[in-house]
């Protein structure tokens, strides 16, 4: 527990309005998206680095836990406070700093919600491709500490592939910086790598460069539906095999489906056993042709209908459909849990068969939706937590899924982050060699672990490990 | 200097025929493609992982420096054993171990000549992008050391976003991996981003999973020959601005035409100010309609003429004229000082006058070519060693084009490395804050100070920095 004296010297630093610290405003602070839970002593928003800087100052003289927030959306715990201390909340460090069209980048606090970056380069005929499902809510700091992925991932890449630069502070409250605005940069470690994905637990975010590019000129979006499941699996490797990239590649199994449909009555097919969801985007030509081409293959696949948007309002539609997913699969039983497998895209199919499987066995409902075309699935089992022996089923399902996701060559989280959530997973994916060296990383840019405390590693991070 | 002993337990691991240690053998292994040198005590030539854990691991035990190396035609002097101890010689670990067509990556150990991998995956219609110009001769290990780029990077980016996941050897020889081959990733720490141009001062790579992407249908390169360099900055400004992105934008100064052509004789415009060399891959229709925008953009900006290669063959004399252009300069006089600085896009032409200017004020010759879409150029200054006036003018030039090239919002190095090179220059670049950090970083993966020591840092990185 915080001593009260230090709540006022944090007032002293950010202003008394930037302070929270009765206990009914602390409440809210204690949650992201996921089941976890803490309780922070004072949520503190800083409006400048300086802020920051002054924060870390004291949080190190005083060894307080501190943990980064942006909307909390996030799907792994990162953000939930669980050792108390500071939750520094980066909203109010919102404004988009720089948007350079002779340069194609753009400078950012971490406030800014990542919709808003993509609405505003738009406006200049760019685009700044990751567009995280949360994306009107979830903020760059929060989508840059957990590398957050999107529907345009298959071609695009991640939030990572688009950061070029940051201004940080350590957890001693020194202020660093780190790549810069040049597309090339190989002068000493990429600490912009290590510190994006890094969720809060080496420094905090205060700045963030991300590179953008030319918004494509066309788009033209899909929606294919398959009797089987499996005739979707084997349309996805083959795509990929093919060539083809589109930027979107897209599966929403039966159960999803139908929760969709139940939530948004959009019109999707009910007795479908999966929608695989395609936009290729690019030069008109090209575009045409690719989707020519995806439609050949989709029927040749045995897919039973193909719906094309034929505008804007249709494409939106298909897209809202997508977006909907967790939701709407949220909506259907009081828990829900999202898991972030992602396996070798030609093992797409095998991982669809693995989770059907494990639903089947231990009697549990798992509507699986995701990033197909990245082998990045979410199976999202749908649940009752009071229901504590269907929670003990839940707890071996989550556990077997991570098996079979590492079985075949995947890993634990494509785009969500390890937070809380995923952590005692770690040392089976990276064994106690590749732990070690991250520990070392952690307990040599935080060693006195205030950083977000308690996520990524279940073992106190030590150098000597 | 090692004890003979501890080399004879080193011909133990590695095999007799794998150990070099007569002075005259050694001298070869003391160089790069830079200026500098050193003198290591004995070469060691690994063939497996284990091999060069247990290297690691009597290196650790002794506190002797190890310097990996490829093929040593790194730019910074990354290879060059300047503190004496292990040369390990990473050439016999040089398979293709896996080409997935199915997921579209490849494994490969360090060994394999960049060229090599290229020219096998393109026989299973795939592209490897990064093709630095020495990919004939470097290794993918020392590629991936230095993040090398290449004449591909506009478009299609760097080492480094090509490189999923490796195996690596620790300082004190424990093997780890990261990442993996899955195309989404954010399961803890970006380990392999961190390797990734980190020239071996942080572990020994002996193992490299690339993605790999569909090679491009068409290609069409294309040259234009201004009278005037302002014209040929104006116009790579204009092209980026214009929304194009073409896999190639060269270019190559008077000097530098002059000395290809001395060198090589394929006809190069003498008279020429500037060269600007294009390439569009992808699509036929695309490339077409790209080719034909460069072209009239190129002639809007003052372009005196336009060549477009009709086929393979025009297209490799281009190529070879652009890759041609250090050889060229380098045989102009006895010493060649090849720099790296890269600034934002649309300052190339402020950065070629800042060249321009420093040349002439301190009376020496500089060539300039390299990357222009990517602002990243080379100013290759032609001088001679044994002439020591002239070399402290060669060398407050070098310090003014770094100054040139920060001011400018820019790098130290867009795609060599700092190795020895540039190690003076990272803290005007960083600040102490910056360096503190990396500084830490070195010293937690490598508390003795033993891989590549020396590099990078002027300063013996510590913890407590």
């Amino acid at each position: 527990m915080m001593d009260s004296s230090l709540i006022d010297q944090l007032a002293e630093i950010v202003g008394q309005k930037n302070v929270l610290r009765a206990p009914e405003e602390l409440l809210t602070y204690g949650y992201d998206a996921t089941r976890d839970e803490g309780r922070p002593d004072c949520v503190v928003f800083p409006t400048t680095t300086e802020h920051v800087s002054a924060v870390m100052r004291l949080a190190s003289e005083h060894t307080i836990p501190v943990c980064a927030r942006g909307a909390a959306s996030g799907l792994s715990g990162g953000s939930v406070p669980i050792t108390g201390g500071i939750s520094l909340a980066m909203t109010r460090m919102n404004h988009i700093l720089e948007i350079n069209t002779d340069d194609l980048f753009a400078r950012v606090e971490p406030g800014v919600v990542v919709a808003t970056l993509i609405d505003e380069v738009a406006k200049h005929g760019l685009l700044y491709p990751p567009d995280p499902s949360s994306m009107r809510t979830c903020t760059m700091g929060g989508a840059v500490a957990e590398n957050a992925g999107g529907l345009r991932g298959l071609k695009y890449g991640v939030t990572k592939d688009y950061v070029i630069g940051l201004t940080a502070v350590a957890a001693d409250g020194r202020v660093f910086h780190t790549g810069g605005v040049t597309m090339k940069n190989v002068s000493g470690y990429d600490m912009t790598k290590l510190l994006v994905g890094s969720e809060g637990t080496l420094a905090v975010i205060t700045e963030i460069t991300v590179k953008l590019i030319p918004a494509p000129e066309a788009r033209r979006s899909l929606m294919a539906i398959f009797g089987d499941i499996r005739d979707a699996g084997r349309t996805v490797s083959e795509v990929i095999r093919s060539g083809l990239i589109p930027a979107t590649l897209e599966i929403m199994d039966r159960i999803t489906i139908n929760a969709v449909e139940d939530a948004k009555g959009i019109g999707l097919p009910r007795e479908a056993d999966a929608l695989l969801l395609f936009e290729s985007d690019g030069d008109p030509a090209v575009v045409e042709k690719e989707a020519a081409r995806i439609e050949e293959i989709c029927r040749a696949n045995g897919a039973s209908e193909i719906r094309v948007a034929a505008d804007d309002e249709e494409r939106e539609s298909i897209y809202t459909a997508r977006r909907a997913s967790l939701p709407s699969l949220a909506r259907v039983k009081p828990t829900c849990i999202l898991e972030d497998a992602t396996v070798p895209r030609s093992k797409v199919l095998e991982m669809l068969n693995a989770v059907n499987e494990i639903a089947e066995r231990h009697g549990l409902v798992i509507g699986t939706f995701g990033h197909a075309g990245d082998g990045n699935l979410h199976p999202t089992i749908i649940c009752d937590e009071r229901d504590a022996e269907e929670m003990e089923r839940v707890e071996r399902a989550i556990d077997e899924i991570f098996e079979a996701a590492l079985r075949l060559g995947g890993t634990l989280s494509g785009e969500h982050g390890i937070g809380l959530a995923k952590r005692r997973y770690m040392e089976r994916q990276f064994g106690p060699e590749g732990m070690a060296m991250m520990s070392r990383v952690k307990a040599a840019l935080d060693p006195k672990n205030i950083l977000n405390p308690g996520k990524i590693f279940e073992v106190t991070p030590c150098l000597t490990s």
